[in-house]
């Protein structure tokens, strides 16, 4: 029996369908790891029906229409993925391809349908991610425009497979048209205050894919190490690092990250920050760095960079060069937060510079005279640049299709209202600090979240591109960051994922705790929401 | 040149050398993985003097004059370990014993000097924990009276060896004599509200050796499940776990917990938690709990254990009798805390049964009465026990050794006066509830703590025997309880071991930074204290 419901808004699809098909088809099912979407879809109509997938003959194949075919690798290995995932420690057999019984599943087939399928290519911040998938009598049939939409639908295909009591994998007829509200759906993780191995980078990545994330924004130097290492600089890492040989990021690591990522349709945004949260850089890079004074003579301490020097942007144009071709997406994340003034003020030379640049005493138009000729070197490039808030605060002059990041929780809704006001594209991280921990569920928090809750004209909305969910460094690295961070994102990711009406916390919970339960099924360590347990629990430490 | 000093209070020895070992020594080594002592030893002191360890010809032995040998299976294992745990990767190479060089140091040896060593006993609160270690040319001496003395010394001998930038371990010239403050230094984790995996419980065990804590105080069944599989009762776990195969401790598991804790000097302390908290026992034993009753007619939920039925104390009379006899240690935790009395309230039943007994409306004194008749019980098993604050506060007759556990915020130190005025020993966990997390560095409030700080005798000081780190389950399982734990609970280590006079929280951090780096090392993911990295980083997730 199909419960059959025009394409309406999502929660009244799920009040209607949702209680039934719980309630009925699964009551006796207590286990926590049954069907559940997470991030919701914009669009889901679902049935009673059930069909059965043989691990000896369900295969995921290109259908005959699709511009892709077996040469695409990036579809390639996400069917592979996707077969681990819902199979798991079931094999194929590969000599007795067994014969389907009739309410069997045969097959998936994935049909990109436009002439560019985009398997080589990168996505971006134009991306269409959108894609519709239909489960019904011996196939199912994933559609989607490109490489990007289909990786979605092949996530929401796996996450509707279910394993009844008999451990036989199920999927319910099933309709779907998804694509999400937000562009930008970000993480920013921090491998400067503590190294992250590139284990954990890559784990958390598959975690993001899990989430439909689709932004990894990488601040990878910072005042306490500077593990990038760079071939024009490589004193940087040489000096800056935690250690030069094990606790840096190579070439050849760099381009697993971007690599690993682009297979899940996910950007690297990498955020070089300057003037401040320079530290690191001053180790290996002489006279980068403003020499702080105390009364007439140098301190031995350094600032922010020294923006009174030419030599600081011969440097940065050099390093920015290498930095726009070794990342390939369209956007490098600058920084420009938190510049602290007071090594720049006790410094006689900056305070001549000061009197004959006419700046007076304000030195946030010190700040702004560095940060603008750091946007034209990297505008020569041909990069567009991200920024935190300040820079639009201070009145930097910003290309049109900058993206300004807010990140103060104060006054955050006046900030998106300015942001927007001004026509600058805008993304959100103030209320999604995930390194602020307490104790409970503060996942509801996040969730609770509406980005668009601000004045603004529609036009001002449009330019809200997205979010990022943040966990800062000081207080995680391998050892407890993966946890820290999962399922507490996931909350930020059916923010900026589903419809704005999918609100109700208590369906939340429900489909979250089983959401956490498939990571953790798939090695990704996600913490509990709550008291309880999953089927499968985490197996290592 | 020895650092020569009488054995005085450890703060002046730490004054005085430390500044000079790190000082001078090793200015030029950063790495924060070097010598670091954790939890402080008594007495100790300590010279630039160096010897090396060959992982070739280095052995730990028994000493001649010991009375244990190599038949102590308890010290062969410890053996193994701590050679592992000092050489890690460099395996002895068997055939080729190097002849060792002037100034290596070629041999631990380990002297038990009382005529039970102790071998395959297990620790109780009586135990005699105190050892002296001293280091110097070509050989070392650990003494203890026995095997558990001998425990706390291998660790800190291994702390004290440490790698220098090639490599190579060494140990300095050492003198200490040690023995802990408090008697009674436990970890308290839940296995109900999640299920732990038995090897994120060994994990746990082994973190806990590392910080000297000597009782896991296994809070082993709760509502919401009940793993423990009894052999009297098997429908206790089979209707009340989880999940019956999967999310159970089975008879070999607990001997397991047991053998590889005592193996460690560690004390298994269960506890079975009644007449509140027994949802889950409810499931499997019909009638033990009190029906709830909404109006005239029970409501289909039930409340505490069903204190006016004989059936419950002879239930509980056969499941006590078994647990004596699986858990080896003196003590059982018996609950009591956080009775709810709405239910016993609704219950006509229960309310004749008040007044029949002259209670009036004074359920506390219901409680009283079915606290009473079960320490009657557990007490004819010959076993003491350990009970919750409440079970006092509410004047039941406790026999003489009792212990309570004080775990109220408010009014602890009026709690402790009242308890040891009383009489009874007392173990305080109140300000040590590890699963109340919060940003930043939380260790230093744990270790800041004074548990002598309340108004009392020498004598009832006296009655204070030590404290527990608390971890309760609601919001921690196998993915994140480790590095939730660690090192956060070593600070309430050290403040149970050490010197009342170790307070200094700067000279812990730098030697809590080092610990934790250490027991990463050793595998254990034990989270960052800040910003900051190890030589060698968690392998893990």
């Amino acid at each position: 029996m199909l419960c059959l419901l025009k394409f309406t808004p999502l929660f009244l699809v799920v009040a209607v369908c949702h209680g039934w098909l719980f309630g009925d088809l699964f009551e006796k099912q207590k286990e926590l790891d049954e069907i559940s979407l997470w991030p919701l879809p914009q669009k889901y109509q679902s049935s009673a029906v059930a069909f059965k997938l043989s691990a000896a003959s369900f295969q995921i194949v290109h259908a005959k229409q699709s511009t892709a075919g077996p040469s695409c690798s990036l579809l390639e290995n996400a069917f592979r993925r996707y077969f681990e995932y819902m199979f798991g420690e079931l094999k194929r057999q590969e000599k007795s391809r067994k014969k389907a019984f009739d309410s069997d599943l045969s097959e998936l087939q994935v049909w990109i349908t436009s002439a560019d399928p985009e398997c080589d290519g990168y996505p971006s911040l134009r991306t269409d991610e959108s894609y519709s998938l239909s489960v019904d009598e011996t196939s199912a049939v994933l559609k989607a425009a490109n490489v990007w939409g289909a990786l979605r639908g092949l996530e929401t295909f796996s996450q509707l497979v279910y394993e009844d009591d008999y451990g036989v994998r199920n999927i319910n007829k099933t309709d779907i048209s998804d694509f999400p509200r937000f562009a930008h759906r970000g993480i920013l993780l921090d491998s400067s205050r503590h190294f992250l191995p590139l284990k954990v980078i890559l784990a958390n990545l598959e975690a993001m894919a899990m989430n439909k994330f689709n932004v990894f924004h990488w601040h990878i130097v910072d005042d306490p190490s500077f593990p990038f290492m760079s071939r024009t600089f490589p004193e940087l890492s040489q000096k800056g690092a935690y250690h030069p040989f094990t606790h840096v990021y190579t070439p050849s690591d760099v381009k697993m990250v971007i690599e690993f990522a682009r297979m899940r349709g996910i950007r690297v945004v990498a955020e070089f920050d300057t003037p401040g949260h320079t530290q690191s850089w001053g180790n290996g890079i002489k006279d980068l760095l403003t020499p702080c004074y105390s009364g007439s003579s140098p301190s031995g301490s350094f600032g922010p960079v020294n923006p009174i020097l030419n030599s600081s942007y011969e440097f940065m144009a050099q390093l920015f060069k290498e930095i726009s071709t070794v990342f390939p997406d369209a956007y490098i994340h600058l920084g420009g937060d938190e510049v602290d003034f007071s090594c720049w003020k006790s410094n006689p030379d900056i305070q001549k510079f000061m009197n004959q640049q006419g700046f007076g005493t304000d030195y946030s138009k010190l700040e702004s005279f560095y940060i603008q000729r750091l946007l034209d070197i990297v505008a020569a490039t041909k990069k567009g640049y991200m920024v935190w808030q300040e820079v639009f605060d201070n009145g930097v002059k910003l290309k049109d299709d900058t993206v300004v990041e807010v990140w103060k929780g104060n006054d955050m809704k006046e900030e998106l209202q300015n942001v927007t006001g001004a026509g600058f594209t805008t993304i959100l991280s103030a209320p999604w600090y995930l390194d602020y921990i307490s104790y409970g569920q503060d996942w509801q928090r996040y969730y609770k979240v509406e980005p668009l809750d601000f004045t603004g004209t529609d036009a001002q909305k449009k330019l809200v591109i997205g979010g990022e969910a943040c966990l800062w460094g000081e207080y995680v690295d391998a050892t407890n960051l993966t946890p820290r961070l999962w399922p507490r994102a996931s909350a930020v990711a059916e923010r900026l994922w589903s419809d704005a009406s999918v609100t109700d916390v208590g369906n939340a919970y429900t489909r979250l705790a089983q959401h956490r339960c498939r990571m953790v099924r798939r090695g990704i360590p996600a913490e509990p929401l709550f008291v309880g347990h999953c089927r499968h629990e985490y197996k290592g430490l």
